[in-house]
């Protein structure tokens, strides 16, 4: 048994199951959802008020601050946490996902990915040894093997060759660990494929992480594709080790997952929502654009009490949107994320009363605009 | 002797002066700058950022917000202290200058002006009625008569035509104040010409007012004009009301106000330099994004100790600006807005020991870097 997870409990209705992961720089309840900080910064959110609205961990982006500042500046300024003055965990990506993103920028060899900035066209090679000396200059509490990540329509053979690339590339992540403290999670790839997935997790186990991850879901699948997978790996995850999906996603996803078992998740979903005027509330998404806001005197979600819901009206936060005021941009973040932050909360409440089936069934029947939004974000 | 504004302290070397305006809505320390909210928002700033900073009042702008949200919803939402959180006092302008600023969008006449909208082009008249009704809709603690503000560098004839009808719409609106909780200011116009100015003063004596302000200053006359008008004016203002000067300005324009005897100060300096990564310290100005920052483990100003001082580097800052995140112009205008409130506090407390002539030369010693600043300000 790994002393860094302990599962506290499991929901006798369902696989979903409550835990706490150890790292130096504090203790994570799981489930947990991580803000992302790309920048070293959760856009427009301060370190207190990612306190405030109940943030455990947050997840930063190795491409972008290798690229900017660079990771040998953040080591000089103390490191991460103390570059960005946030003093609880942090789990760094590898880097994959970013530079797979930059389609027409980027060339894969066994050796690595080479790339060209998106800030400056400058040329990298990003290897598996850099993204994890990278990761132990910027000292985050958990950091991530690189992997490739193909895209969602990848046939079988091309996935089949990427995950044993992936597999050998998790090696030599290991073998380039030398920071100790830090926790090393693997990633499990292999499409839509769920032999492939579990071929992939096997290849993992026996190099051996800290904690295994989902990568390569949420990337245009199907629900029910993702829903599959999670299944097929769930049943095959060793549960003494903490459990990621990375890049999820919408709360019906965190839902999905926490109920066939898993611990972890992040997704920029509710931070650039909330740029987008589109706060989430116990009764669906609301638009606050809209005018039926105009001259509301409700808070955004009367359920919620978060530090937004308790100070300011729907009225007044459609009036800062609608102006283009930074205030906009904080208070629907703030909002949004306390709001996913007290889902999960929920989510651990209902687990270690065993009645997570219930719950999950409960949240579909209150989020009544859900099926209405999902029509509306395409015009968004 | 008016009962809402208590003279505390002389100076015995010069004019400053110290004093306590008293608001429905609490006591404000003179002098004292007050921060800009133009759309019922100080960009950036949440209220308790605000208080945090050291706010004892801030600025609203009559004009946008009659624009939008429009001054009956204001209203609708029980004034604009609940409309935005911000239970200290408020001032709003009159939109006389920002109407006068629309200079091909408007159109004076005795009446009022006509002018045409920033935002959608719809026409619209604002009279020295409607502008005390609007303001009174908006229940700020301090209100300004509407004026007529013209540039720096018109003649004597206009100058003194517009002046006269600066003094009838002064009476208009002291006819059309019916909120009696709210004090009512007189604008001093008169442009360069020092007796003109104070013609307009004795206009508005004669009507009597609950504060008298300096309008159309910092509008591109040299600074020695600035100050002859400040000298002149504060000979004849009378010392038992506050006194108040529009749209200043740079600290420096701040400690000569001071040792003339004012009282109240506003601008968008603080707030607007602060997103464009100006910064303002105990030794002159800071241009965060300069390259000489980039490992700088320093705060901005080591003296500060503001909210972002203790908690920040000049590295980190650095790098929020460049990368264009939004905690860049939260942080930097926390800063900036806290360190100009730190002025005043510092202005307040040299004039109440008889020390504000050397306080003021001090002041000079330090900000070395003035001068090297007003050059870069040219290029940002």
């Amino acid at each position: 048994m790994p002393d860094h997870f302990q599962l506290l409990h499991k929901d006798s209705s369902c696989p979903a199951r409550t835990g706490m992961v150890v790292t130096p720089n504090g203790k994570i309840q799981t489930p947990i959802f991580m803000p992302v900080g790309t920048n070293a910064t959760v856009k427009a959110m301060r370190p207190e008020d990612l306190k405030d609205a109940g943030t455990q961990i947050i997840l930063a982006n190795t491409y972008h601050l290798y690229l900017r500042p660079g990771h040998h500046l953040v080591s000089q300024m103390g490191g991460l946490h103390r570059f960005m003055a946030w003093d609880r965990p942090i789990l760094t990506d590898s880097g994959g996902f970013q530079v797979y993103s930059l389609t027409d920028l980027r060339k894969i060899t066994e050796e690595g990915v080479k790339f060209r900035s998106h800030i400056d066209g400058s040329a990298h090679l990003l290897t598996p040894e850099l993204s994890i000396s990278i990761q132990e200059s910027l000292g985050a509490d958990i950091i991530m093997c690189f992997d490739e990540c193909p895209p969602a329509d990848a046939d079988r053979s091309y996935v089949e060759s990427s995950l044993a690339m992936t597999s050998r590339w998790a090696t030599r992540c290991k073998a380039a660990h030398t920071r100790k403290d830090q926790l090393l999670f693997g990633i499990v790839q292999g499409g839509r494929f769920n032999d492939l997935r579990l071929r992939s997790l096997h290849e993992l186990q026996k190099t051996g992480f800290d904690g295994y991850a989902l990568g390569g879901l949420s990337v245009g699948e199907e629900k029910q594709v993702m829903h599959d997978v999670m299944e097929a790996c769930g049943e095959q995850l060793p549960p003494e080790y903490p459990r990621y999906i990375m890049g999820i996603g919408t709360p019906e996803d965190l839902v999905e997952a926490v109920w066939r078992g898993y611990d972890m998740f992040d997704c920029v979903m509710p931070s650039r929502n909330a740029r987008n005027g589109m706060l989430f509330t116990s009764t669906g998404r609301v638009n606050i654009k809209c005018k039926q806001y105009e001259a509301d005197h409700e808070p955004i979600d009367p359920e919620c009490g978060c530090y937004v819901c308790r100070n300011y009206s729907r009225a007044y936060l459609r009036h800062l949107f609608r102006s283009g005021e930074i205030l906009a941009s904080m208070l629907n973040t703030h909002h949004n994320i306390s709001w996913y932050l007290k889902l999960m909360a929920k989510m651990r409440e209902a687990i270690s009363l065993d009645k997570f089936t219930l719950f999950r069934k409960d949240f579909y029947h209150q989020q009544k605009k859900t099926a209405e939004y999902f029509k509306e974000e395409q015009t968004l």
